[in-house]
């Protein structure tokens, strides 16, 4: 009982798992594949924008030149040579007195340097031949797309580290990167513990409650852009926990176990990592809820002893393996973005730590506004579902009130932000 | 030439589309699969939390009576006649004076009214028996967490439609729903047109382009929910393609066609609805980018012709198909989320129809701020790659300056709202 732990701040806890991270590798993938992954180069053009000057209308591409004359009562006529769409190339280079129709996104037809719109343009047929005609003077490079004038070949595009939506795999296709160069998603061992538990399909028994904490674990894991792989839950015994544990940081890049760590007669994690020859980096964090969150190195990899309570377990892995997570994915914004919100509700429970309280932000009037969601009981798994942020309330004696500002950490962004702290 | 097109407000058009949504269907998986996709049902306790009368802490169950005598100079004796971690079930009910060893977590024994914390009770060993002291009163109830103080059995706890996230994945698994009860995903057809398009892996060729579009749209579903069957890329060709989008309609729940929409002479879209014998809804919306985007019915399916334009065609997916898709996932908030910003850059252009502008949010002191995701050319694919939201600028003859309030949608938040209006 008497284990006295030091709960040091989270900025600390944080410094000493960040000394630990991985840098992540890169694979290879289809284009077809690389949604929500994370570009592991930069992009940069590899030709021109358009990759060469086209029309931006349906209409004639003609010698501005030829038109110096034209006015509202002297039309202009040009014979028209070529017509061509999209996709098609001219063959006839234009001489005085020449026109080309053409449609938007085709190319410009040698000596041609301008377009005229349709709707400024009359057409008639003449034995066998078209012809049009025009009112108005047309400038030199008139609705003229140059070449490279929306990108420059050699351009960075997008920077390594960033998220592929749809916007970036439309910029991919167009550069012509069939396959993607992509961080490699980091495996993430998950271990749950505790004699209490049940799997998800056995009926309830007296005293057990279902093992939920390796599901929600799972599912912080894939939003975070990392893969799982489960190993089961232990019961509270010492040389199988331990044995499980050693071969599955065999198996992953990060292992995370649920439970264990507090100070009651069954809570094995402290022995288990002695046993490891694990460098516990802390075991106790001035924070609420996951005081006692642990973390261990062994082997160069992090070893997170997370609570086995759910907020806790949710709060932990938010906090010190998603920035790390980010890290491997070659984000060079690995945390998560922070941002000022008005507290939208009382909250008058004061404590002493730092409180990470599950919020869901809302906007009024171009404010943002942190919502407490549910109960903040820390052994509340409902509140977790209507979270997409967690509000930061600093440790202090006093409660804090409806119209105060908060910080507030972004579940469900992905820009994310270079530091721990509000920026 | 002279297909004179008559544009109708946004809004009418999205009213339009909306007749034809179509219901989804729900299917059962496992909850090992279950991330990111929407409930189908209702989820509600079918058993309370917890479960059983459990103690929050690491300490002793006692009888609060036995310590009515209890004091700083008057400590009163237990002895400990059972030692009990969570998951196991106390098997002795207690008399007076005797008090049991419990784990945070663990089931209240039968009689035991109160837990005291280990930090307030001394123990020792005396003669191969265990016991504990205490020197203050306990209240009935004190420390106790009382079966179903968290959630009461019958308890509504998520709504139909909620998207998965790690919360409720972790309440399915403590109510053990091993199967989850979801929408299924619509699948959407993609057809891409234009002669001028190359596959992704073609090397550059004169007067062509590579196709983009396509993988941008289908991005564009995948992060919209639904599934998506490419059925590849058409030259303007007027039999072969209405055979192929012929077919492909049979196959999907809603087909997306790029390009050929335009009142160019190879914009092939409008005679091809005429053949299948569609109705086109509009052919022209009072909008930029993409008022030229189509949408038609054909056989109770929805047919969008979108731009072949980039940012056209992902305006036009995004405002026309996306809530389409979310209606079908069962969300009742299936309209982009809304929300007021100031913008933070001047944007000079003027025009008649209102605009949906690439932006991307930023927060600054709890204010939300939309800046320009770079050139707003709307044939500039590069700024769709940083944007995360589109700024509504309504339309009229000025331009909007830094400072001005607008609206922006977002483009990556899961919550959405019930209209398309602003709320």
């Amino acid at each position: 009982m008497a284990d006295i732990r030091k709960p040091i701040p989270v900025e600390k806890a944080i410094e000493y798992v960040w000394e630990y991270r991985l840098n992540g590798e890169a694979e290879y993938i289809s284009i077809n594949d690389c949604d929500n992954r994370r570009l592991a180069e930069d992009i940069i053009a590899n030709h021109p924008v358009p990759p060469f000057p086209k029309s931006p209308y349906d209409g004639f591409a003609l010698r501005s030149d030829d038109t110096v004359e034209a006015s509202r009562d002297n039309p202009v006529t040009f014979e028209v040579v070529e017509h061509i769409g999209a996709g098609e190339v001219p063959e006839k280079k234009l001489h005085k007195g020449q026109a080309t129709r053409i449609m938007t996104g085709a190319k410009i037809p040698e000596d041609a340097d301008c377009i005229a719109m349709f709707e400024i343009c009359d057409t008639y047929e003449h034995e066998n031949s078209s012809y049009m005609s025009i009112k108005r003077k047309m400038e030199p490079n008139q609705n003229i797309i140059e070449e490279g004038s929306e990108v420059a070949k050699g351009e960075k595009l997008i920077n390594q580290g960033t998220l592929i939506n749809p916007g970036t795999k439309a910029i991919l296709a167009t550069f012509g990167y069939n396959r993607v160069k992509v961080a490699k998603k980091p495996v993430i061992g998950v271990i749950a513990t505790g004699t209490e538990l049940l799997d998800v399909d056995e009926e309830l028994q007296p005293g057990k409650i279902r093992n939920s904490n390796a599901y929600m674990i799972t599912s912080q894991i894939i939003r975070a852009g990392a893969a799982y792989k489960y190993f089961g839950k232990l019961e509270d015994e010492l040389n199988t926990s331990y044995e499980m544990i050693k071969q599955a940081l065999n198996e992953v890049d990060i292992l995370i176990t649920t439970g264990g760590v507090s100070v009651g007669d069954f809570d094995l994690m402290p022995a288990i990592y002695e046993k490891l020859g694990a460098e516990v980096l802390f075991n106790k964090v001035a924070m609420r809820p996951g005081s006692v969150t642990t973390v261990a190195a062994a082997d160069g990899k992090l070893l997170y002893g997370l609570s086995g309570n759910p907020s806790a377990c949710y709060v932990g892995f938010e906090l010190f393996a998603r920035p790390v997570v980010q890290h491997y994915l070659f984000n060079e914004m690995p945390f998560l973005r922070r941002v000022k919100a008005i507290l939208a509700d009382d909250f008058s429970k004061p404590n002493p730590f730092t409180r990470f309280v599950r919020s869901y932000i809302t906007y009024e009037n171009g404010n943002v506004h942190a919502n407490l969601s549910g109960i903040d009981k820390s052994n509340v798994v409902t509140s977790l579902a209507h979270c997409n942020s967690l509000m930061v309330l600093p440790g202090g004696t006093r409660g804090f009130k409806a119209g105060d500002e908060v910080e507030a950490m972004l579940l469900e962004d992905n820009q994310g932000q270079a530091g721990f702290l509000a920026e």
